[in-house]
């Protein structure tokens, strides 16, 4: 909380949200064309639901929403391998904690991941720890599904879609291709800013007035990724 | 599409949305205490995430929250039975199809749920047919780990969050003892209109302002129940 405090400040209202989610819309639709979008819990809910009212092409339905919870903690750096069959991933000090995963059951067995495009989404890219987790987690799963359906030339793309990424030094990493401009949008890259988005409030006029000021004094910029 | 258009309008900003959460959370703290959110995806994820904010206590953890996905056909009536084995109640003509449900998993298969408080939160009680189907499957569910752990005592209770409940004819029946005060909680209950929520909405600018308008008018109601 000290180190919050004392970092620049951005505070977001849900109009600047829901216009970071329409601008990103196209550049989705015309680079990857997403099948499903897997929502990164707690802070991936709000864009992703809006982001679905936004790639929806008419006639066609809407595109599904798989939630996952994963949870980021700090911790002391251990010397501990990865041990992913746990659901936990430890490494440099950080720690992922799946609070939710997929449910097979309503996927069909992951057979309803194998040679789509997936879209994960989640509200920020800070330390890109979850991230890594994320996609790490999801194509070890998807590979052993189409390995063992034999599905050969059927390849699961996945794509990430984050309001702000933050341009500082990341802990995690993503594998090369999924950083090309098709398949690594962020709606804005802010510096080491505290981000304060509008579900996070609870005095939600002195959040937006704040967030007006804001604006008006140009803090919350146009700097665009 | 034609008889949403013939219908009143009600449209909603973030603000009211946020609203809403914010003055049901004493309620639902002081009667029902949840220790777990479970959200119905996708007009559930938004209400789930800023009522978490709101339940939060000071030196306690955030609630959980767990996601589900239901999606609700209206067909013409079908004599089949009931089959939940596919994941799929068909009754009255209307279709409840699980896109996700809960990842047994992560929960320690179930045994995290059972004794809890639980509150399952959508956007709105309309037919009440995707409420009874979370209900009766959720119970059943957690009605058998139970048996299978021998904890006698140990009673789960569920509790329901929404912002919107229509006052109309319902398909969908829930519990008489769901209806009480302390565990059914809808932030307003309102006619049989339309409501436009600001996730769903294309042009966030022109929604607003509708919205703002027709508070102005009086018409965004100040009905509670």
């Amino acid at each position: 909380m000290v180190e919050k405090l004392r970092r620049p400040r951005r505070t977001l209202i849900r109009t600047q949200v829901h216009k970071l989610c329409q601008e990103a819309a196209p550049r989705l639709l015309s680079s990857f064309q997403p099948q499903l979008i897997i929502a990164i819990g707690g802070g991936g809910y709000v864009p992703a639901r809006i982001l679905r009212s936004f790639l929806k092409q008419p006639g066609s339905p809407n595109i599904p929403i798989q939630a996952i919870g994963l949870s980021l903690y700090e911790e002391l750096p251990v010397a501990e391998p990865s041990n992913s069959s746990t659901g936990s991933v430890d490494k440099m000090g950080t720690k992922v904690t799946r609070t939710q995963w997929l449910d097979f059951t309503s996927l069909g067995e992951m057979k309803n991941l194998v040679g789509k495009r997936i879209l994960i989404v989640d509200e920020v890219d800070d330390t890109r720890t979850t991230l890594e987790y994320a996609v790490k987690e999801l194509e070890k799963d998807v590979e052993q599904v189409r390995q063992k359906l034999g599905h050969e030339g059927e390849k699961t793309q996945f794509s990430i879609f984050v309001l702000h990424n933050k341009d500082k030094k990341k802990k995690g990493t993503l594998p090369p291709d999924m950083m090309a401009e098709s398949r690594y949008v962020a709606a804005r890259t802010v510096g080491d800013e505290w981000i304060c988005y509008p579900w996070e409030a609870i005095d939600i006029d002195e959040h937006d007035e704040l967030a007006r000021r804001q604006r008006q004094a140009g803090q919350n910029g146009s700097s665009s990724s």
